[in-house]
This record gives structure tokens, C-alpha cells and sequence, in this order.
């Protein structure tokens, strides 16, 4: 009598399917489904907060020509991406990389291709003086235009009660922080991990179980499936002659000009990767079959057959997750009566 | 008994405030109220159509440096304008005017200042080759992009069922002129006009009856206060002295070669004009009292005091109208595999 209580117990909570699939225990001790919040002890995620970076997010007024807004390289209609193969940012000014998606990057263990931004805030912080990105030629322009808005006033004074001056670059950095922590993108193959075996589809688990046992997990796991290490692009041959990347980019070296980090980037998550085209760190690759076959072979030094190469994207595909609301929605900035400046 | 029960259903067809109010009364021989959709015989509104025209809306992949969709000059964020005086579009080019929201855009009588475009549909197609919008070197190339993303197919099948090769740009501006005709905003003032008295307080009260009869009514009228007719900017003072205007703009002349249309343009709509600074063709005007002082000097040969500016800025807030939900929320586009040409 005790014995079926508890079996029923455990079939309700864990349906049979999941105790009995193998390809998911496996799964589960390399990867992790996505929190609600991307917490960060250091940047408690308030309404507040979040309210006041969804909308700085969105205001490309603070910009040294005006056009350039987090949301001008993170597109909601692009799933957080320019879909270009660089950024392009204020005065034409090419950026060195691709923009990545900013769904789940608050995950990553570190910001931008070659981890030199600590993570979300500081990258958000940065962008403001980025000659290529928001081009301010200083934070105290860049306050200066916030202060200009008055709507700003009050919405910096509730997202940092009690603090003297809250227009900072830090704060903005730790506002637009708390939204992008809201920006998370549950998708079916969440719901695999958390027991719902048929969320995966056939083609998907062969994908799946081929990531595994091919040594892809290698590099591509935890909770972002990626964006938790540093690796070297091209361990077996030279990236650029399988990728024709225009340029050769020495990756992390160029930040420690240690001779180890030659050719070494954040290995990007790969959630959503379906569909933010193009890949790579220089988005000279513009299809995700392309993308998996180039990693197989210069990672690996495994060359994919097609039918490998469709299950995996079948499985990448089983990461595209559902928008989120407050990315989607966009925010009404408060109206300013200055004119930015002229070109 | 029989007068009785006919006031009695008088009183609930037709507030008494709204019967006995002479303001209204006036009001309604100058304005209408927003229709729901901004109907065209000529591009009849359809579901298909709306949704196609939505994505194609915030698509940047099909501009030449992929940077540019319609939504990058008329923003969500900014009440579907830039913020901008000039805007800027492909490769850094500026714009020769400022952009005006895109809501109730479909009303006026043309499109852009100078009235030089038929329509919104019209506008939408010209656009593709505008060197300083998407900038394309010709129909041709704009298609062809629009050809390699897969997920357009069906959508511009569907949305021009029968036809043979729907991707044409006359169809991607009936499309997007479907769509925008579907961007209404009513106002205060529209629920004003419908009989709620209330809808208005007192100083947009003063303010509208002073807009009535300070002669502001004589261009600015109809459903979209304005978009109406084509005026000369300056009547009794050159515009350029008062605004501060950095260059002469001639105006229709340049289109027509004219010499009456010296300094003419399209009356703009005065809706949602307290959201969308700066204002007048060329942006030169940061704040809307200043732009209400400058219109009575120069148009009208009157100095407003500062009530009577304040009291016609209280009117124009009443013109600001609830967002089309289609518009603040963002579309998510075809993803595509291919990469924008790079700059």
C-alpha cells in the first residue's frame, strides 16, 4: 500500500516517459533549463530598474547622432539581433564583431566575443562611449542628454530611491542590466530538460544525442548551452579558410596579447541560434546547416553527413524560445524638447 | 408624457452638456472625429495584407546597407518618428526634411512636406530607392533581397491571392499602406468631438476655442487637424528668421518650379504633435510653445502671450492619442540566410 502511494506519487510528479529515457539523464547532467530571472546579486532586478532600462533600451536619443538605441542592434523583430554580419553603429561606423542576441546573455560569464565587458551593465555602460556604438565622446555628454529629458528625472529617482544623483553611468548600465535579466526565452527543449519528453521531436533527440556523443557539449553547455567559456576558434585547421572570413581576427589575444589566447572568442550560447543569422564572431556564415558543418569540421575534425547535419539543427532548432512580452512590447520614451545634434 | 419619454431618450442619445455646448458645436463644423480604419478604395484594407505590411514595416534587411526599415525613422518608442530633426538613413545620408509620425499618416491629402508623393503607398514604394532612406540602387535589387528571405513567399501569396509573381514594390507598398492605414490614434479630442464634453478640461477648452478663432483652423482642420492642403510657410515673415532654420528650404517650388509655390508645404496633421519634437519641415524648433508662437508670428501676424500659448498647448496635448497595439508590438520576421551586403 505504501509502496504503490509512492509510486503514484512519483508518477505524477515524475511522469514514467522521463524516469525511463536515458538520452534524457543525460541531458540533464550537461545542461539546465532557464530560470524565470537572470538574478545577479549584484543587480537586484527590481520593477523599477527594469521599467526605466526597457526604456533606455529603446532611446536612441542619447546617441551622438541620435539614431543609435540598444534596440538598434538588438531588434525585437530580429529576435535580439541587426541580422547583419557586423553592426553598424552611429556615422556609419562598422563595429570589429557580430551583435549576438541580448536573449539570455545575462547568462554568460562574461560579455561581448572576447569577454572583455564583466557582463550585461558593463557592456551597457561601455556601449555609451563605444566609438562604433552609442560614439558619445564622453559619459558627461551622455548624462547630459539624459538629464535633458525631464521624464527621465523621476523614472532614475525610482529605480535608485534614496541616492542623491542617480543619472549615472552606472546606473544606466545597472537599469538596462535589470531588463536584459528579464529577457529570458523558455523553449521546448526546456521543457525536454524539465520532463516532457515528446517537446523534443525524433529528428530533434537524434540531433541531441549526436551534440552529445560528437563532443559538441564540450564547449556548448550549461543552462546557455554555451557563453560559459573560452575557447579557440579553429583547434584543428584555421578558421577563416573554412568560414572565408574577409579578415583574421586574433580573438582574445588582442585584449591579453597572451600567445595562448591567439584566435580565442566566448563561445557564443546557442539559444535562439535558428534564428539569428548570420554566424560566427564575424557573420561570415550565413546559414545554421553551413555553421554546423564548419564547427563539426575545425573544432572537431569530424565531417558531417547530411543527415547529421539536419538532426543537430533539428536539435538547435528545439532552442528557439518564446519572446519575451516586455521585449516585444515597445515602451513610450518621455518626449524631450531638445534636438539632438545636427550631423 | 409623450415630450417626456422623447427628452428622455434625447438625454441618453445626446448629453444634455453636449447639446447645450456651442464650443462643441463649432468644433464639429471644423473637425471629425478618427474613423477606426483609414479605408482606400484603392488599397482595400485586408488581414493578409495588415500582417505582411507589418513585417515588411520593421524589416532593415531589405535596405542597402541593411540598417533601414520604416521603423527606424517612425520608432514605436517615439511615437512613430525618429526624434530626429533631419533623419538619417543609409550610409550616414541625411534626410532633406524631418520625418512626421506615421500614424494617421494615411488621412492627409499627399505624403512628404513638399506633397510629392501620392500617398502612403506611394511613399512606402518610393522609399526602397530613395538614396537617403533604403537606398537601393533600383527596384531590382530591393526584390531580389526580398526574394531570398523563404518566409515571404507565402505571406505576400496570401496577401495577393491569384496573382502570379506577388513580389513586386507596388505590392510592398500596398502592403505597408495597408498596414499604416490600420495606425489611428484616437484622442480626447475624438471623444470631445463624439459628445464628451468632459474629455477636454478648461484650458484645452481656451485653448481650442483660441485655435478657432485666432484663424489656426483656416490650414489646420478636418479629421487630422491639418493634412489638408498645401500653404506658404511665412505668410507675413520669412520662416527662416523666426525658426532659426540653418538653411532656405524653397518648398514645393523645388517640385514645381512654380513661383507661387516659393516657401510652400503640405499643412502637417497635428495629431500626437506634443510627442513628436522637434517640429517643422526642418526639425529647427525644439519645443511645441515655441512652435505655436512662432506659427501665430509668422502666419498669422499675432504675438501670443504666454497663457494663450499655454492654453492652445493644452488643446494640442488633447490631440495625443492611445498607440495602435499593432504597432507597439514588434512583428518577428522571416528568419533569412543570407547576409546583407557589408558596408
Amino acid at each position: 500500500m505504501k509502496h504503490s502511494l509512492c509510486a503514484a506519487v512519483l508518477a505524477i510528479f515524475f511522469p514514467a516517459a522521463a524516469q525511463a529515457d536515458a538520452l534524457l539523464n543525460q541531458a540533464r547532467q550537461i545542461f539546465q533549463p532557464l530560470p524565470a530571472v537572470m538574478a545577479s546579486p549584484d543587480n537586484p532586478v527590481t520593477p523599477a530598474k527594469v521599467a526605466l532600462g526597457h526604456a533606455l533600451f529603446f532611446d536612441p536619443r542619447i546617441s551622438l547622432d541620435g539614431t543609435v538605441s540598444c534596440a538598434r542592434c538588438h531588434q525585437p523583430a530580429l529576435y535580439g539581433t541587426d541580422g547583419l554580419a557586423k553592426s553598424i553603429g552611429v556615422k556609419d561606423r562598422l563595429n570589429p564583431r557580430n551583435a549576438p542576441t541580448v536573449f539570455n546573455a545575462a547568462l554568460e560569464f562574461a560579455a561581448h566575443w572576447r569577454g572583455d565587458r564583466k557582463n550585461v551593465e558593463d557592456q551597457a555602460t561601455q556601449a555609451l562611449v563605444g566609438p562604433p556604438s552609442f560614439g558619445e565622446p564622453g559619459y558627461e555628454a551622455a548624462m547630459a542628454k539624459l538629464k535633458s529629458i525631464p521624464g527621465y528625472k523621476e523614472m532614475f529617482a525610482q529605480a535608485f530611491p534614496g541616492v542623491s544623483n542617480p543619472v549615472t553611468p552606472q546606473n544606466w548600465g545597472l537599469a538596462i542590466g535589470a531588463y536584459e535579466r528579464t529577457l529570458v526565452t523558455p523553449a521546448p527543449f526546456d521543457a525536454y530538460l524539465k520532463g516532457d519528453t515528446k517537446a523534443l521531436n525524433p529528428r530533434a533527440k537524434a540531433g541531441l544525442q549526436k551534440f552529445i556523443s560528437y563532443g559538441c557539449i564540450a564547449c556548448h553547455n550549461g543552462v546557455d548551452v554555451g557563453g560559459g567559456s573560452f575557447q579557440k576558434f579553429g583547434v584543428l585547421e584555421d578558421y577563416w579558410k573554412a568560414t572565408g572570413s574577409r579578415e583574421i581576427d586574433k580573438g582574445r589575444f588582442d585584449v591579453t596579447h597572451n600567445p595562448a589566447d591567439l584566435y580565442v572568442f566566448k563561445v557564443p550560447s546557442l539559444r535562439n541560434v535558428a534564428m539569428t543569422p548570420p554566424y560566427f564572431h564575424d557573420g561570415s556564415v550565413a546559414t545554421l546547416p553551413q555553421a554546423v558543418r564548419i564547427m563539426a569540421k575545425v573544432q572537431l575534425g569530424r565531417t558531417l553527413t547530411d543527415t547529421e547535419v539536419s538532426d543537430i539543427v533539428a536539435f538547435l532548432d528545439s532552442l528557439t524560445g518564446k519572446l519575451p512580452k516586455n521585449f516585444m512590447a515597445s515602451p513610450v520614451l518621455p518626449p524631450a524638447p531638445f534636438t539632438p545634434a545636427k550631423p
